[in-house]
């Protein structure tokens, strides 16, 4: 277990930190991205499924004024593990880590907003070369995106919105599942490595009971020509 | 009544040439993009629905060695245009004109491919500033996504490809009426204006009964900096 220094400022002013365990799923930029994608406004509750080590939840709090954040995580170690981050944060106030499946989650509130950054592989007949904590992490063994969706739709508010990132690959998967669950899509974005390469990954946003109108922004690039990180994602990460 | 040049040679060596009436709907970059994206191989027959004036047809013929292309319009007007462009090309062994209703259209024989570059905008209560012809070839007013697709599905062979062309907004309307009607999407790529800028046009390409993975093409960018095009779309367009 090493503790990481996540490189912006915590609501108490303190660097945000996270315990991370090498053996287990540790985060990537796609969970920064997500951070930086869900437009969370002041005093609204969240609700971060698939939650892992909290990245989602403790980069929320400091980027956004949220209310309150819920954030369920399926495995228990993995779960206490976000515990002990929340704390050495002083978040508790703010920050509830909840040792649930999704697939059954009711919070006791409906959610102004769900964030999931979940396992993106279908699960395959191929052995898995990794842990079975990673394995979880990974690919769809708990949970599919269609329990995602109907997670999110059970738990949001009327006009509630529901931030996802997800491979470009399960397109299709994620908009069917979405808007059969009664979340419509509303706004997406393609990730690329570089200009002109074709996406890695796609941030998505849906509203639940909105009516059907899809926004499709601008790519966003991750790095400049020269392999550093561009502005934007600079910006996200905190470093602007 | 006027006769353009397509600035790209027929079968017959001779320049292709198409018939437009200003008055009715003249088709657009999106036409042409559409004809680079299909793949069609040697010896295969092709159904091209809500054909127009006849572009799609008429540049696969030059572009692809296509067996034979029907290419179904609803206009009794604009069929028997297109059909006039066919013979000025003396395509008639090629490219068969059906004026009849893709809604109802049963093909004699299945097809390898079907091409459609249909109308993109929903049925809104507004009145249409422009001719009934045009309102008919711009808004879903005689078919929409989903009849688009039930006929795609009802006339592909087992495994046979369907190509499309629509806006960013209707991303999940295309993508949810492909599957619901058993053609797996299977190629995707975004159409810029310019490098850097949200999409104007989705290329879609579908497989009958085909397996979910979906790949997600590098951005296609229509105008260099300085406005001119980019070689791939002279490329496109024949310009090479």
């Amino acid at each position: 277990m090493r503790i990481d220094d996540l490189q912006i400022k915590g609501r108490n002013g303190a660097p945000l930190k996270i315990y991370q365990n090498p053996e287990w799923f540790c985060f990537g930029v796609d969970a920064v991205l997500l951070s930086g994608w869900a437009r969370v406004k002041k005093g609204e509750n969240v609700l971060d499924m698939c939650t892992g080590g909290g990245i989602i939840p403790l980069l929320l709090s400091a980027k956004t004024n949220a209310e309150h954040i819920d954030a369920v995580e399926i495995q228990t170690a993995v779960a206490d593990m976000a515990k002990s981050s929340v704390r050495i944060n002083c978040l508790d106030g703010v920050i509830n880590i909840i040792n649930e499946d999704i697939k059954k989650f009711t919070g006791r509130v409906k959610y102004d907003c769900v964030t999931c950054n979940p396992p993106y592989k279908e699960v395959s007949g191929g052995a898995a070369s990794q842990s079975v904590s990673i394995a979880i992490s990974r690919s769809e063994i708990m949970c599919n995106i269609t329990e995602v969706c109907e997670c999110a739709a059970r738990n949001l508010k009327y006009g509630g919105k529901f931030f996802m990132i997800h491979r470009p690959e399960r397109l299709t998967d994620v908009l069917c599942a979405m808007r059969s669950c009664g979340i419509e899509p509303k706004r997406i974005r393609s990730v690329h490595s570089y200009v002109g390469k074709p996406p890695v990954l796609i941030l998505f946003e849906g509203r639940r009971n909105g009516f059907a109108k899809l926004i499709f922004e601008k790519p966003l690039v991750i790095y400049n020509e020269n392999g550093t990180y561009s502005d934007e994602v600079n910006e996200i990460y905190g470093r602007k």
